[in-house]
């Protein structure tokens, strides 16, 4: 029983601890806090739920969040540079590093690891190849995972590419900044040392 | 920027993490799940913050949340125990517990630590006089917190209820579950002594 059975505030704990890393315990906290701001919290938030229901879609050429009001920029931009990742989250975390400034191209996805490479699962590859072409881009940036998905899939897209002459890079690995090196897994280890830089006499 | 700078996104993704325990990261995590799931989370959740804002309100008797479709619990029940609390939230914990059944009495905050008893910030303290004298209640459970404030208040209501012969009793104050002694503040300790219990020739 949730304070008195009132069944609109069961129904939206349950609601909200559906959503990611939140537990019913939290979820009790944040509708609590949720009734005790009316009108600074339930009101808006409300409103801008249902403004993001109607008017948020996905671009079916960047797979990029866009309004319905208006064109996605990966019309009409010229672009140098498109780095391409499997979904949304990968790219506002590349964002908010701050280190890349270009456009980006999100496939939806990664391809199965072993399977016919056929079946690419609704992913946008074929539409990054079309923007590759029609806006003379100089280079392609695949940051996709470095799982064995992730890399299938850059292979993949490395190969549709082949004809179009684009520069195409992949993010470096190794040793990540923090990392110890005895913790380290020997699939980075062995990146870590076919990739090391030459830091004198080069 | 948030995904191509849509307006509604950032919108949400500001108003999300003004909920507790959200930050910025954790906000933009829901906000793409939610956009994720359109249909299985934004249109249920909009639906059901507008029922909590339409028909969720507070008893200005007992001070629980109730439906303004029907009347509060706290009417017409006869009712044996009433467990004062400041706050809903208190009222969950207690609830989750499932080691008291009966009914609450939400005062909606304490009264001040050090200031003339006269203020009383819109505690629902003559309400729970009122129930009292009214339901023939046989105990007043006060589990005010262990603070000044909260000590305060449950004295306060002490003394309102003199009059009425009603049972009062609170919570007991002593070392906590998995407690070490240690650790312990002097206050703790002090309760846990002075409140020590016989366990055998008793």
């Amino acid at each position: 029983m949730i304070g008195n059975n009132v069944k609109e505030i069961e129904d939206l704990v349950k609601i909200v601890s559906k959503l990611p890393g939140l537990g019913p315990k939290s979820a009790k906290r944040i509708v609590l806090k949720l009734i005790n701001n009316r009108e600074e919290l339930i009101k808006p938030l409300t409103n801008t739920l249902a403004q993001v229901y109607k008017n948020v879609t996905r671009c079916n050429i960047c797979g990029n969040l866009k309004s319905v009001k208006s064109n996605c920029i990966c019309l009409g931009n010229n672009c140098d540079q498109i780095c391409v990742v499997e979904n949304i989250a990968d790219m506002w975390v590349i964002e908010s590093t701050g280190i890349y400034k270009g456009h980006y191209h999100i496939l939806g996805g990664t391809l199965p690891s072993f399977e016919s490479k056929n079946t690419k699962n609704g992913l946008l590859i074929d539409s990054l190849v079309e923007r590759v072409k029609k806006n003379s881009v100089k280079e392609v940036i695949l940051a996709t995972s470095a799982t064995v998905e992730g890399q299938t899939t850059a292979h993949y897209i490395q190969d549709s590419l082949k004809n179009t002459k684009v520069k195409i890079s992949k993010l470096a690995q190794g040793v990540p900044v923090g990392g110890e090196i005895e913790f380290l897994d020997d699939g980075t280890l062995y990146s870590a040392f076919k990739n090391r830089a030459t830091v004198v006499n080069d």
